[in-house]
């Protein structure tokens, strides 16, 4: 899409403080690959000798004094919240494909499936009986989507997604593709030598504004529900067992897993391949950084870091120390050595 | 369903210890959630508290004397192995859905397969020329089954499972949706400045009764056959490399990994997230705590931890003085402090 | 396929230095493993034991003198690099199987695609409109090509394959079942309580002969391309995030992470599980050993491990060190005793 620097401005409801609104904007880039067809967001002073000799044509500033070192002939685009705004002209500049509403002749819809208005299911796409599709989704090919389940209206899913039996969805929920919603949590019981299957006959139930990145799995709980809470936005290749309790506004990124009936309460943030032992409670707005292993409660607010992960400031202290073992065993040996010439007893 | 807790305990061996045995039982659930429509569990004497206060209208419990201490309105269900017992009575009041035998319209079965009675193929499934489906197999829609597959009686495809060419599946095998099984080996050798691809001519050879996660890769043999034995259970997200041997009642949790090459005897248990290194040998029943990493052989029985695992109570000793490591240090900082007060040599 | 030993020498190079040129070789076997029908490599010294007792019909060696050893009946075949020679040989006896070009009635091609010469396209592929689909191009199906795509000549997507819109595949790549091309990368602009999505507007680009793993994920820029360079393998159920640019020739073992813009050189190898945090840059020829964490840049040709990796060597002396605190405790523990005993200050 090109639009004019004006269109731009006015949609977006940033000020043009200088340069032409006629200018014609193809694409967003960065300040080091921008040409005189782009916009370049400046929003990072350590980006400031990028910004000196940029080629962009416009660039979008949160002021035009934080701008005062780019080149004169660029356009400068004023908006208070520089980013908000910049994922405003992203959605103007580069709007997402639409389908058009209504079922591919090539996609299986069992009978006693309710669509809403506007809704697309595409090719080989397959929903099955019972279930509800709100109004507006977009249900890719190959989609797979099993009986009774719920999509909130607005709701995506990328082609080949999963859902399970008896999954619910909110609205304007984004599932990408290879994600595995539903599947029968990991449970057993050990009898006679043998694991004996305990049925899994919960399901799965998923706030509005959620995002699930691709190939992640949630597992469909024992009894009741695994939830995420609406808001809550998880990364590709992610493992959330049975009965696992997610908040809202949670963050989970790439290759987390929660084992199994663990609750994170709301705006918990849990860096890359982070795992969480089942029944742990992680309280409000807690953290945990990458590759943690998180083996107790966690209280509100909280930081953690290590494999059996700590608060982070004592776990940073540990791994100053432990980068130092070889010398702190060195110090050892010369002082047993000093106090032995001191005349310590013998051992 | 709903059964009445008279047929809930003929069907299931238990005994009504007190209560009408026409009580409508509609479903199971945990003692604080439980409402009069339902049968609640009580095997963890953990739950004493919930079963004092209990809405459930019949209790499970090993014996009379263990729910003594639930309302006196609630029937009692006694069974000498309560667990057992309520994996039989989820089966009856949440049977799984059964699908109607038989090739969908919609799928592609090739020419010179062999479907056995009783089997179901769902839409948009693919059969590949020279595989053989079992009795009573169930392959969901979207699933992929490459030529010259084997399928055991009673095995289960769960949507857009995939297997490669020349898999070999035992009986009553469930396979969870977008698990993939036979891709290449990740094998190369070095030359020229290139990776040259080692053609991966084996299979996977999977035993009765195993149940393989959503997600799950396995991977085909360079030589001979990638195989898991029967009754093992492999969670979501597991990594199973070219030629790994995995023996009878192992338990893989979520996002372990076996390189490759590795002979894993029966009854070993991984924990979350374990990676296991090329030609690692682990002994029966051993077992290894989540986030391991197992560079060496692990004799039969043993316990193991950490990210270079060594045995559990080697490496949690190992933990509490790390976690006490900047302690140490600073204890160090004093006793040379002190013994050179005492006229300790200088360096 | 069967061939002779004459055959087997001539198509791959080799000399047959003892046996009949007549012999029928069924396939290749391992040195224990082997029958008279079998081809069996001996490239590896520890091998000698299984090699004096192996009963394979042939063997391959590298010279007659290493293989003196051999069972007096068995051929062998001499090649000075027997490694590649076996390649060539596991080709002609497992040629892989090949799909008549054209599309399947059952697949869907959009308009305004481009399918080169003898390329295939299988049972429920999709190719949106606009994508380019090269000579000889094999998509299995249920394979998804969004729209605007490229694969090169002789590229092959195994079932389930799933390509966004605009990804871009250079020639002879091989993407296996269930890999995710093209995603969403992970990122939000918190305000106002909510994660507010940043669109992901950028591409993937993979260059020649890069083979992609089972139920891989490799996420879309924000801006510009994530970047897969020629030669390099990833491994199954790897996470590549946005804007990452990973070299040629690189290796990636199974689950690796890479978090978001990094820079990954030439001939970089990450070991298993391995994760690298944003923003990283490692060095051309830098390792990592499985499960390693890599918090900061890397230079070139360095060997790292560790949760918060440092050099490979120091890291080893640190877990030495580190797998005997407990001991170091302990002396320190003495020490102090003897210390107070000698008369040193109270504290």
């Amino acid at each position: 899409m090109k639009l004019t620097l004006g269109e731009l401005a006015q949609k977006s409801g940033a000020t043009l403080s200088r340069g032409s609104a006629e200018l014609a904007v193809e694409g967003i880039s960065s300040l080091a690959e921008a040409g005189v067809q782009h916009l370049a967001p400046f929003t990072d002073a350590t980006y400031l000798p990028q910004l000196k000799v940029t080629k962009a044509g416009a660039i979008l500033c949160k002021t035009q004094e934080l701008a005062a070192d780019a080149p004169a002939g660029a356009a400068l685009l004023i908006a208070a919240d520089p980013e908000i705004t910049l994922i405003k002209i992203l959605g103007l500049l580069y709007p997402e494909p639409t389908e058009s509403a209504g079922v591919d002749p090539k996609a299986v819809v069992e009978p006693n499936v309710e669509i809403g208005a506007n809704a697309y299911i595409g090719p080989f796409a397959v929903v099955r009986s019972g279930s509800k599709i709100g109004r507006g989704c977009t249900i890719h090919a190959h989609s797979f989507v099993g009986r009774n389940c719920v999509l909130g209206d607005g709701t995506v899913l990328h082609a080949r997604a999963t859902l399970y039996d008896g999954v619910q969805l909110g609205q304007r929920v984004i599932v990408h593709s290879g994600a595995v919603l539903g599947a029968d949590g990991f449970g057993y019981k050990f009898r006679g030598g043998k694991h004996v299957k305990v049925p899994q006959v919960g399901n799965v139930t998923i706030g509005d504004d959620v995002e699930i990145g691709a190939n992640t799995c949630i597992d469909r709980a024992a009894l009741g529900s695994t939830r995420v809470g609406m808001g809550s936005k998880i990364d590709n290749l992610v493992q959330i067992g049975h009965n696992n309790v997610v908040g809202n506004h949670c963050i989970l990124c790439g290759q987390v897993a929660l084992a199994g009936s663990c609750e994170l309460e709301d705006y918990v943030v849990l860096g890359g391949n982070v795992g969480v032992a089942d029944h742990i409670k992680m309280g409000k707005g807690s953290r945990a950084g990458a590759k943690s292993g998180i083996g107790k409660d966690v209280p509100p607010g909280a930081e953690m870091f290590g494999m059996y992960a700590v608060e982070r400031r004592a776990a940073f202290k540990q791994l100053v120390a432990y980068n130092r073992l070889p010398e702190l065993v060195e110090r050892m040996r010369k002082l047993e050595a000093k106090v032995k010439a001191l005349g310590g007893t013998t051992e």
